[in-house]
């Protein structure tokens, strides 16, 4: 029941959003809100942007309710931002030259699970919690874990990763095909359920990370991991940040296959304590798992432990206890909302950086002196087995020195990370708030950015004003 | 010293490429050659299809050269194919519209190797032979193994893998950047060297698989992994085809990180006994490997060993000797040259497919029945933890009647794979071969594709006749 394409009117912009919104909510009723609340809310989200609301949001339920709306906005040149759970931080979902926000969040059917195959289908608003509580009785797991439960739509159009990825991957390695509705409203498919291809250009990857830009991922085909037989983990205290990072350097080169090893700074494990009800040494320190058969963990952790110890650091406490390891990886996941306790008034801009992994200890090492100098508020936390780190710096937006200290430090990181040929964002992706890093990153490369994103996108509807940058 | 570009001419093609032979003669000398053999060599290879030669070959040595040699062919619209070992099996290196191929083998130097990261940067010419060679005392590897010693560009233009890929990964997840010259002869580097990265389109990705459709690959940087502590392997016999890829689903299932899981059915092991003076007994086998520290892969060895004897294989023979385990690898790497020792005179068509390892022994069992059917001398090899698997098809392509019998028994192959949500190449690629086949695999997804070749190259002069289909 497709809505027939009308000739595309230049005409008022304004006229064009109210036509869209009225025939949009002739056929979706209830689901169609111009509400102020819910458009602000489908802005900007958790991000530090200005809000920028959507002109309306409405509620699909199915891919091919997708492609009519999509079609609508297309036929009336009105802008399209695709929402999952609205986590995203670098204003991802902002909508700077207005439009429709398709709210997938009702799109959350797990379609097949097929355990045989370790993949199944889902639609793009199941979150990541949703999937690994239904799969739990399979004996899998799906890995990927950003801070916040996020949609997996969103979680594959960010290219997000988190604490697994230095083992599982990233939603680059999860994904193995897609439904996506392009700019025109049309439905393709990319990939496919074989474990790999040679059939032609991977539009599959080119999806992944492109923020909505290119088309509304509405499923997804993805990996699933067997539950480790066995899990052993804990926490190691170091006296500085750079012998954290030297340990973590040794730990990877020698190919010991950690499943997940974090890094918290001082501050960062104040905040935690405070927060989860810990009582950790507030020193830098490191969270590790490591997932295998009972023999390979224990080995595998005490591998670690000398590695530990050499760099000066321990004593490193395991345990392959559940329920104390699930205490200290919710307090991880937490990090963020613990950061936000040490000043609850304060606006956070949360960031992330990756740098080769050599380079890990002096990038955090600077950026650590860098937070000291300026005296700033910002604790340090990252998925250091990938050179990601993430600081979370908090200021008052609304006092223009400390906003000008914040913006300064920002910049300094994301430039410090390119020196170390690095990327200025390794999992948040890049939004509204890294553009400007865009061209320094890629150079000329960039052209060829646009000129994919003109061919998806020729009208440059497809959640506009994100990623490429401006000028 | 770029040559200026001059304003494009229609003109007469063979005008055209005799101006642009003119040009880069005087510009590269004897490194541009006209000769009919070696024109020849830079066409077909080890490929079945019909040999369609470019019109000159032109050696490269450095980034810059291919900028200028394409810069030229851009000015006067003569297509660029870019050459790199020449053992693609797809007719990828045909040049069916004529033009200029660009050898890149003389491109070997290795840029960078960094240890401490595991990477380095290579010339697309180094093959990954050499690679190992040169790193061969740090203590790294690069574990991506095409049958030939490939050129490491070409394995990445064709999103090659190998026997390693089960646990590797293939190029897709090997490659971290890449240095390409597009079409209008412009240098411009993707990715980079940070294990991850959310900053922008993946580039990288969609260079990789694309068969010089593109721009031409000149550089790379990819991933290394540590040499693994311990490595056992050995062999293990089967009843018949579906019982060794049952135990193969078994083991992946169970989640045993099997470095290397690979089938030869009876006829390839008759083959290989032959070819490299081995004394297996001729029943579909599977030859494996397993990387870890020394109780790891015992571990593993001792599980698999428990899952063949539960489908009825058996006995798993393996040992930790390096110099036992090189002899049956080598012998499985020549299992392609050992299959055309069976008819030695025949032609060889050569031909992968890929399917969700669920359906793998219903998809290998099909096609042994429809060779048998056919009467064809057609050993079967394939890297079974993937679900990827190969036929080698011996015929006389001069006799029509065989003729026929095989290219009905590889279209029976690729739909066969399809139906079971698999792909037509798995690691081949696409090249002219399996043109015919994009549309039926990938539907409407095919039409941007399309989009993206027309953004990259829009007067279709990279390896033109490849991978889209004509219509």
């Amino acid at each position: 029941m497709a809505i027939e394409a009308e000739v595309a009117r230049p005409g008022d912009p304004s006229e064009r959003v109210a036509d869209v919104i009225n025939l949009l909510k002739q056929r979706f009723g209830e689901r169609l809100s111009t509400s102020s609340a819910l458009r602000e809310q489908h802005g900007h989200t958790t991000t530090w942007l200005r809000n920028e609301p959507p002109d309306a949001v409405v509620f699909a339920q199915s891919t091919e309710e997708v492609a009519e709306i999509v079609q609508t906005c297309a036929a009336h040149k009105v802008p399209v931002i695709a929402f999952g759970t609205g986590t995203s931080l670098e204003g991802h979902v902002n909508a700077p030259l207005g439009g429709i926000s398709i709210d997938l969040s009702r799109m959350d059917k797990i379609l097949e699970v097929n355990s045989e195959d370790l993949d199944c289908r889902v639609e793009a608003g199941v979150t990541r919690k949703q999937l690994n509580s239904y799969i739990r009785d399979t004996g899998l797991f799906f890995p990927i874990d950003p801070g916040a439960d996020a949609s997996l739509g969103g979680m594959a159009a960010t290219r997000a990763s988190g604490t697994n990825a230095v083992r599982y991957g990233t939603m680059k390695d999860a994904v193995l095909g897609l439904t996506v509705v392009t700019a025109d409203g049309r439905i393709i498919r990319t990939g496919g359920r074989a474990r790999k291809s040679s059939a032609g250009y991977d539009l599959t990857r080119l999806f992944v990370g492109s923020e909505g830009t290119l088309g509304v991922i509405t499923e997804l085909t993805i990996r699933l991991f067997g539950q480790p037989e066995s899990v052993s983990g804990g926490i190691c205290p170091f006296p500085d940040v750079e012998s954290a990072c030297n340990a973590v350097i040794t730990t990877i080169q020698m190919g010991i296959p950690v499943a997940r090893i974090e890094l918290l700074d001082s501050l960062q494990v104040r905040a935690c304590n405070s927060y989860s009800k810990l009582d950790l040494a507030e020193t830098p320190t490191l969270f590790l798992e490591f997932h295998g058969s009972e023999a390979g963990v224990q080995e595998q952790s005490e591998m670690f432990s000398s590695i530990a110890e050499e760099f000066g650091g321990g004593p490193f406490e395991w345990t392959t206890v559940a329920e104390e390891r699930t205490k200290l990886w919710t307090a991880r996941h937490d990090a963020y909302w613990a950061g936000k306790g040490l000043r609850p008034e304060a606006d956070i801009v949360a960031t992330d950086v990756c740098v080769p992994i050599s380079r890990l200890a002096e990038c955090v090492g600077e950026t650590a002196r860098d937070i000291e100098q300026e005296g700033l508020l910002a604790p340090i936390v990252g998925h250091v087995g990938d050179g990601n780190f993430h600081v979370q710096v908090l200021v008052n937006l609304d006092d223009p020195e400390e906003k000008r200290k914040a913006d300064g430090f920002i910049e300094r990181l994301a430039v410090r990370a390119l020196k170390m040929e690095g990327t200025c964002t390794g999992e948040h992706g890049v939004g509204q708030g890294k553009q400007k890093y865009m061209r320094r990153e890629h150079g000329d490369a960039i052209d060829y950015m646009q000129s994919v994103k003109r061919a998806f996108d020729p009208d440059n509807l497809m959640n506009p004003g994100k990623i490429l940058p401006q000028s």
